[in-house]
């Protein structure tokens, strides 16, 4: 039976996690941007990992190794900064192929320091291989205080939903390499995540937290149920560049598919009181607010052009 | 330029870290099995990744896929036992294949629960995604007493060089399967590391420690080159194991080759001072005097069958 026969990536892991320890120290395991564990008197370890797969989340063809190894170190800072969090020190793991280029390499690790030092991190650590394709992990720990970490399990009925910069950008650059059209491609080469003072910002006023990896109808739908609650987006709303709308303009396409299931634009969706949104804006303003958590039962809809559908889930890598 | 013609892995990773970082946080970043990181008052955070790739590490042929999912938990674990610490938190990234079978997967989760179970590991984090070929990364984070924590670089002129358990199994194992020889393949397929409590009592008397996962070779020029000395290693006393010996005549090659160059066994290596050798074996007796520490003038050699030479460094990825 293949993965995408049960149901793909989140009924897989659901399959085999779920176990549960008798640790004190762990605060939070599987199901959030990072794992939670106890650490000092006044913060918690957060910690996460992800995998970057050549094929799968990047060609060599496609973006230079520099804006690869910036985007592996993004992709692992925007779980972080999406709990509140500060990101400290990463480890990496690298199976590069018998005909990997000490060149590309270099630029490779000029990419993933020049990540590094926009966020603080510190690279100690890491594990270098071989295989038949390049393959890119970063685990990566950082810390938070205790009363300031965010999970996706906090927002509350009432709550507005916001959404920092613009999405779909990712997607579109995507779609334009696929497509082999020039033109906006940044989006899918370079992103770059939030700031972990932005995070924080963020966390002092919200009730819940998640970055966008998978796309924001994927996000919302995990902070609906981590939460327990529904979701109305005005899709109107939802922030897109005007590199976005240009880049699904020249593909022949829609840009708000890009942002709802797009992923990769390691923007934060977060949940806030209504009297929240005035506060952060004066500590940080680039944030949309694009709709409101509701009840459960009301489920997960998005409005637009008048008519209100069902905000299907986002990018699944096995379905 | 290939890695290979620069050196090699370790040649790479040379190239590539030696950026030092102004955190008071880090005890020990790159060069040893493990970080280590301040943590609490008495304790250190220890933190390890190893990258797994199918027809690199394993190969689906010749390891069932519970031997696959417990190879890779043991591999990370014995990092942190080897530097006398507790492992305790793992998070796992999987890069499957489109035809990737639940069932192999279940099987896979049953080996990595079964270690993670004999080591008291908590599995609290991943990244699940896919590509042309299975890819397996675990980080692995663990605590260790500040006054306990032992590594490659305590070594003394005069302390003795002694190895737990046996060498060259999983060399072994790897060449009757390569050759297609039915026989002793468990050393291979399905290792086990040390337990955290024999790293501990090990740590305790040691001056220095470090995992055998590339050879005894290799492990013994790591020591020698952190703490600045030499070795002279009795090739006589490498412990093997009947199984090793008896593969090793089937497959018609030298079983101290599997021991030194082999690599994957994940013993320990250590040093001790001569008065600890007495001492250490009242709690914990599974090991052997191999060798001793000198002073860095005299090189590292091995004396066997009367004559002296230099110890090779052992199996390099890209050599």
């Amino acid at each position: 039976m293949k993965i995408s026969e049960i149901g793909g990536e989140f009924a897989f892991i659901k399959r085999v996690t779920g176990v549960t320890y008798d640790d004190p120290a762990i605060v939070c395991g599987v199901g959030d941007d990072c794992a939670v564990l106890e650490y000092d008197r006044d913060r918690y370890l957060l910690v996460t990992t992800d995998m970057m797969v050549e094929g799968t989340h990047f060609s060599p063809a496609w973006c230079s190794p520099f804006q690869i190894g910036k985007k592996l170190m993004e992709v692992n800072v925007s779980d972080i900064v999406a709990m509140a969090g500060t990101p400290r020190w990463a480890f990496i793991s690298l199976a590069l192929t018998p005909d990997t280029q000490v060149e590309f390499m270099d630029e490779f690790y000029r990419g993933l320091y020049d990540s590094a030092a926009r966020h603080g991190v510190a690279l100690i650590g890491g594990d270098t291989t071989h295989g038949p394709s390049l393959v890119f992990n970063i685990a990566l720990a950082g810390d938070a205080g205790k009363d300031l970490v965010r999970y996706r399990s906090g927002a509350l009925p009432g709550d507005f939903i916001c959404v920092t910069g613009t999405l779909g950008k990712s997607e579109a650059g995507l779609r334009l390499l696929q497509k082999g059209i020039s033109g906006y491609t940044s989006g899918y080469c370079e992103p770059v995540c939030r700031l972990a003072r932005e995070g924080r910002a963020i966390g002092r006023r919200a009730h819940a937290m998640i970055d966008v990896s998978d796309g924001l109808g994927s996000e919302v739908a995990h902070i609906c149920e981590e939460s327990r609650v529904g979701a109305i987006i005005d899709g109107e709303k939802i922030p897109l560049s005007q590199d976005t709308v240009s880049a699904a303009r020249q593909a022949g396409e829609d840009p708000y598919r890009y942002a709802l299931y797009g992923g990769e634009d390691f923007e934060i969706v977060f949940t806030l009181p209504a009297s929240g949104v005035p506060e952060l804006k004066k500590e940080f303003s680039d944030f949309t607010v694009i709709g409101e958590i509701v009840n459960t039962e009301e489920g997960i809809h998005i409005v637009r052009k008048g008519s209100m559908m069902d905000l299907k889930k986002g990018y699944d890598h096995f379905v």
